[in-house]
């Protein structure tokens, strides 16, 4: 076993950060130490936290981390920075929340820049929580802004998913949004105190529910807190593990791995497509001086030939 | 050329919907025929609506197709039936409308399934398109309903795309739904006589474009119609055809063929895919028996070597 592996296993922080950005980067060397430590993974719970911007959902994984820490597990979390115009990049409160953990060796946050790609959150966050898990982390909290496909992603990676929602932002905009309702394991309404939106929402949640069935039987239990004083945190746990327990989180870690093999596979793939001109192909194609089946053809027959 | 291809290029409709039965179905002998086709498209515009169910999107397609067929233009429609469990299912519009021009060998209307996997619509749609081009429609109108990501591979087809929208159906849902701002080359405002809400829908979407440019420098005009009425008809096609005007269709046609070889080169990798047991790996990967780096490396070894 390497050094970096051995001082990974043994929680090292520096490592840790180190082999983090060895993954970000996509680098060889991230690839030998992730199949070192991947043996001494399955240990840790992820847990996915999704909503759109604003929802609170900072605050509310700031809370879940001292939760947890006061029932002594290991705290690992990815905030996923999204790229997006709309959001202008990176949080500050990540930052704050990084500086606020600092000195708590039982927390290791780090935030990681989404690739713009698809299937590319699904693999670095994959990575980070398997990196996270071999250090010891018990739980790892990934953290997104419900951003395009971004969310969807991240449900294939997590244990569970908990969608932030909160009163008055364009609430249905939140709810119906596409695909939010299959990922979503828990709801969380955030910003529960704010006058009569909690109600109205949550009656909004409870139609859509009522309109199809998850193929597992789950409904997703509806927790209202008030993530800044710290309000229905112990609460959302509780949603959390009620869930996990249900659900048969082994047919689920088989069901992700068998998304993330052929999503590994696709993508292996793609890297060989960076060697195809298909910019040239396709004026060809588009002056109709060859078709798009005999070009496909002759690429699979040099490929699998 | 055989016979069939020979009657498709008459324009035969008997042969057409033969044609798409087998591109329906994928059989091996619809790539030979798409092949033999091909070098005989390249006239048709391809027009994509896109929109929520009850928008009257079906009503403004059959609209067009009048004043299209005003214009003594053969048309092609393919009407996209959502399998999705909330919309049930084929529309019966669609049914009334092949009656309703049954009579006119100036247009085919085809009512064509959607896979549920993947690239699968954008696949079957692209070679329905070069079918009813290669037949001599000089428009093809392809019909979606805004359900998941099916606009957004119609959108990949079409050489111009025209989202319908509805005042008062929950309004910003439709509009700030995931691509749909990016998808959107025409924007219609249909059942613009309701009440007020079409000038609050217009603010909206007005509001949205401020928030960001294209990066081909379009703004989206906007048109009002009433499809019931026949309002606001001429000014749809006006706006569809001001944009194929600018836009540079050779340009996105290439664009479009550059991204559509590359789906179907991976769709093709895909069905090897089929081979392999990903439940079983998966399973294998979830006991940590084996982990998932060195099993993908161990497929795409045997695949390309």
């Amino acid at each position: 076993m390497t050094e970096l592996a051995t001082k990974i296993l043994s929680g090292d922080a520096r490592s840790l950060a180190r082999a983090a950005t060895a993954i970000e980067n996509r680098s060889a060397a991230a690839e030998s130490l992730l199949k070192e430590l991947f043996p001494h993974t399955g240990r840790a719970t992820v847990i996915g936290l999704t909503g759109a911007a604003g929802a609170g959902k900072s605050t509310l994984t700031d809370r879940l981390i001292h939760e947890l820490r006061r029932e002594n597990k290991a705290v690992g979390v990815l905030a996923v920075d999204p790229t997006s115009p709309y959001t202008g990049g990176a949080f500050l409160g990540d930052r704050i929340r990084m500086l606020s953990h600092h000195a708590d060796p039982g927390v290791f946050i780090r935030s990681m820049a989404t690739r713009g790609h698809l299937g590319g959150l699904a693999a670095a966050a994959t990575d980070m929580a398997l990196l996270l898990d071999a250090a010891g982390k018990e739980f790892v909290l990934i953290e997104t802004v419900g951003v395009g496909q971004d969310e969807v992603e991240i449900a294939k990676v997590a244990d569970v998913t908990v969608v932030v929602l909160v009163p008055g932002m364009g609430d249905d905009v939140q709810v119906i949004k596409a695909g939010i309702m299959e990922i979503a394991d828990v709801f969380v309404i955030n910003k529960a105190d704010q006058s009569g939106g909690a109600d109205r929402l949550e009656r909004e949640i409870l139609a859509l529910q009522s309109l199809s069935t998850r193929h597992d039987g789950w409904v997703p239990p509806i927790v209202r807190t008030v993530a800044t004083e710290g309000q229905g945190i112990v609460e959302t746990l509780a949603a959390i593990r009620s869930f996990l327990v249900r659900s048969g989180v082994k047919d689920r870690a088989v069901a992700n791995w068998s998304l993330r093999l052929r999503e590994m596979l696709r993508e292996r793939l793609l890297e060989q497509f960076a060697n195809i001109d298909f910019q040239a192909a396709a004026a060809e194609v588009a002056a109709r001086r060859s078709d798009p089946y005999t070009i496909t053809n002759a690429w699979l027959k040099k490929w699998l030939a």
